[in-house]
């Protein structure tokens, strides 16, 4: 935790936040803070500043708090990702968060497991979790929008066009002729398959909704690897 | 499994594989093989090719191989790294594979737990299990070189400077008022810090071994998102 994410109603007043639960057991078992101690934190949704240590004990954590600065810049990314198993899944959206990304589009493909769909890590709830943890490691304050499109083909065809146009819009394949393009400064729309790849039929409808098929080298990295090697590389 | 890694011992003739235990229960599990397929198979230390299958069951698979290209290029690259907790340790060493990094070296650093050296997941076996498992994933057959040096001011002192000499010598910190180089082409050597960085006398030691402090932007990245979007960008 690099930066205590807070919410509006950890405000008791304008500038006084009091804390409880896993935040407060994260500042008193790692931070190890005590009264008069300086923290690095940020409003959900708002500006990132520090937070004085007033009071801290068993049961509360209260702040004075500052916020001065803007969090950082978000990454001009929408990124469409085959959803990867559920243990996967969780690294991933929290990776996703770390590097910045604002809108995550989970989708169904060929080589997806059905079962996954009905993965408790898609709750809401959990999904926020890691948004959050995410967050807070990369000291952000941004939360990513996360979408489930369970059916691909109907997403493709009927959104994907849309959401594609006016960014370059990538499908990152290891069979594809082009290499992905470095240091790009526009927005970019990039599509990432499962282990296994998206199937030709698949990379047939993404390519007719705009996207062009790039490849990474000769290597086949595994989605863990894949995302922040491409998203680095990019931008 | 992208490719299925196979050791000299393997060879009954010149020319034939025969193959029991994980190898087996893979292909006849995941890819469903039967007489006549034809899958990539690469030789430990050699070239990539195709193995023909002549006979599978449920306690052989024999195929027949031809090895004809070269694997794909090495990075000319040398990881320097913060001994992580053991299971980011394991998903890291295969990560650092499938990238084509071929020397890593794990070292001490006054953030990481001392519990960490004593890990099973540092046994030969475990770290050769990871290696072979991230070969397999990036259609690769170069095995890396681990090393561990459990004692920090040593290393960086008596061997860093001459490992870092004729090397492009980064250490990756988010303090660092220079930016991480891109689109390098010669040799890189790379430290990266545990989750939390080294601290201030850790970086005067490895400056005055010859790396410069790099940042990566405003983010702080955990080291499992860090290390392949250090490489991606760098290379």
């Amino acid at each position: 935790m690099n930066l205590i994410l807070l919410r509006p109603d950890d405000m008791v007043t304008a500038e006084r936040a009091r804390l409880s639960g896993r935040r407060l057991q994260h500042v008193r078992a790692v931070h190890r803070a005590q009264a008069g101690d300086v923290l690095a934190v940020g409003m959900l949704g708002g500006r990132i500043g520090t937070g004085t240590v007033m009071q801290i004990d068993d049961s509360v954590l209260e702040m004075d708090v500052h916020l001065e600065h803007d969090p950082p810049a978000s990454l001009p990314l929408t990124v469409i990702l085959a959803l990867p198993r559920p243990k996967v899944l969780r690294r991933v959206i929290f990776s996703l968060t770390v590097l910045g990304v604002k809108r995550i589009i989970l989708v169904n493909a060929a080589r997806v497991e059905k079962s996954y769909w009905q993965s408790p890590f898609l709750e809401p709830d959990v999904i926020n979790h890691q948004l959050a943890l995410g967050l807070e490691q990369a000291r952000d304050t941004q939360l990513p929008q996360v979408l489930l499109k369970s059916r691909f083909k109907p997403f493709v065809q009927d959104e994907l066009p849309a959401l594609a146009q006016g960014t370059l819009a990538l499908v990152a394949h290891p069979g594809a002729r082009e290499s992905c393009p470095r240091q790009v400064s526009g927005p970019v729309t990039l599509a990432i398959g499962p282990e296994g790849g998206f199937i030709p039929f698949e990379i047939d409808l993404l390519q007719t909704a705009g996207l062009s098929p790039v490849h990474m080298g000769e290597r086949i990295l595994n989605v863990e690897t894949a995302i922040p090697a491409l998203i680095s590389g990019i931008f």
